[in-house]
């Protein structure tokens, strides 16, 4: 079990420093004791007045995503909604969700008589029984990365995919790249639309031709960027700007084997800076999604739906993040050839 | 000067309740602490704590927008952003700006000179001098209905206007119109531009023409609507969506000199639900802006940039309220000789 010796040892300070903290005294700076909190939450350290107290419950459902560990995507954004949800003494919830529990029983009345005064919903996909009954929903409800009409119990929280592509593709412009591909995720999410959609505005915006043999979908892991990798280069790609790290891991792979070079050959930009996309090498130039802060903003957002302000969507600035995947094209020599005998290979 | 004894006046409760609730004490509700200070300082009064403490400041700019009574658009904003900043400890300044004096020292100078830990902007026009300068402050700043690209110390909040489009253009199109015109705000604004594409959008997703004659550029006075209501209809509209509230206000006042019925011969839509749409005849069918609500979120965002979360713009609802002045367009039959007369009238 976590003690205040263990946090104090985190942390570098004094255990009577940390006391302080947890004990709200008057003698320690706001910010620290701000720090010890999260620290403390993020140990997994219960105070005897978090015991004592009977507190409101809110319930985070995760589906399509992992969390477990530091470098999953969903992590941080747990930690982050946590830190800020216990901090004003709320209990919190987490329920792995699949479509199949979501048949069992409607939305509204799992929450009422599970006494959850909120939901936060995770990686959700269009299709999943739960979204539809979101549009009549009475349960302050905050959505990741989907939207609903109308309903003002309802609200979506994310990052601004339409500016993050647009830094993207104005990065690559500025290296000379014309014609620049979109390895989108998967085809029945919102932000895959939105990205889609970002990708369309941003090129026109940048005088240059969409054309659609440049534009693929994979999915949220490594594995379903090969497929595409060689028609997009043989479709005279010079550079994969991909709807997620993974898939960027994916491509980066499937060009080592094909004896393409990254970034000399071909430049890749992933979006989220996962861990992985600056342990790998090339490191990746990507799109950093903060998802502490997305955590945070979701917990502050359903604190609002509660509370009866109708919000209806709360975005963050996606931060641009130059690594090593990607470089002028002037230098990108393409071996068609060596492709072409891969994908015969491939074929057969 | 305010006392307690007005206060609890104003509730309808005791004056030693007013006085638990103004020091935090534990044997009053939460609820009734949050009512009993947000009254206090909606009065002006002034806590002996709150005098005592040495506090940290916030700036409200104003430009553009009448504030000063309580039916004025940018009153209720700044008495929500003021409920959430001083219950927050926070000492609101409000500025009312001009481009003149926007031209007389930077921003950021501003800002730092007068010790303000951070900024809310409500009104200024797109060609103020400090909006190109907010594209690179370092200092938090939240920007009502106005959007400063990738900078993260600058948030957009708003309503979202697609959302309140549609719900008026699907409202007039289940009453049967398909001629409706757009009355549009002063055309320097980003909402003014932001409402014409939710129109464009929103026409077409109802399978409806969009045709330029039924567009046109008022301002947020109702004046400056008559120069247009004859030509709307002469170009064949049997409904003028508006901009704002006041336009719809001045489309009304211009129908009865033209002796055209509101709403069997024309349907009229505002924005914002001003108190005035409520109180002329007919009633304004509008879309409401909480404007409590929309302060509020302001401080929030504002404190969120404070702490250093990048959010790129929240937005919250609108809210669709019928009134009179919509009916069915088949009752509609407009007597166009007499608006041609207007029309030779107003020419000479």
């Amino acid at each position: 079990m976590v003690t205040i010796k263990d946090i104090a040892a985190r942390l570098g300070i004094a255990p009577s420093t940390v006391s302080k903290g947890l004990n709200d005294a008057n003698d320690i700076s706001p910010d620290l004791k701000k720090l010890v909190l999260d620290t403390a939450i993020e140990m997994g350290y219960v105070t005897k007045k978090m015991k004592k107290e009977v507190r409101k419950k809110l319930c985070i459902f995760i589906e399509n995503m992992k969390y477990e560990n530091p470098q999953d995507f969903g992590f941080d954004i747990i930690l982050g909604f946590k830190q800020a949800a216990m901090r004003d003494n709320w209990d919190i919830h987490i329920v792995p969700m699949t479509p199949v529990l979501q048949m069992k029983e409607p939305y509204d009345r799992y929450m009422v008589r599970n006494g959850y005064h909120g939901g936060f919903i995770i990686g959700f996909a269009l299709k999943d029984p739960w979204m539809k009954q979101l549009e009549r929903t009475t349960i302050p409800t905050v959505l990741f990365d989907n939207y609903i009409k109308i309903n003002p119990n309802v609200a979506y929280i994310g990052t601004d995919s339409f500016e993050g592509i647009d830094l993207a593709i104005t990065h690559l412009t500025e290296l000379g790249h014309t014609k620049i591909a979109l390895l989108n995720g998967s085809p029945d999410s919102m932000i895959t639309a939105n990205r889609y959609e970002a990708y369309i505005t941003s090129m026109q915006s940048h005088g240059l031709k969409v054309d659609e043999n440049l534009i693929a979908y994979g999915y949220y892991v490594e594995e379903s960027a090969k497929y595409h990798v060689s028609s997009l280069i043989i479709n005279g790609a010079t550079a994969i700007l991909c709807g997620n790290d993974l898939l960027a891991v994916g491509v980066i792979r499937e060009c080592e084997r094909l004896g393409i070079r990254v970034p000399e050959d071909l430049s890749v930009i992933g979006f989220d800076n996962l861990p992985i996309a600056s342990q790998i090498t090339p490191g990746i130039t990507t799109l950093n999604q903060n998802r502490i802060d997305l955590g945070r903003n979701s917990f502050a957002v359903l604190y609002w739906l509660i509370a009866k302000v109708p919000v209806s969507r709360s975005l963050l600035r996606p931060q641009f993040i130059v690594r090593e995947s990607t470089a002028k094209a002037s230098e990108t020599h393409l071996k068609l050839d060596n492709l072409e005998i891969c994908e015969v290979i491939q074929n057969n």
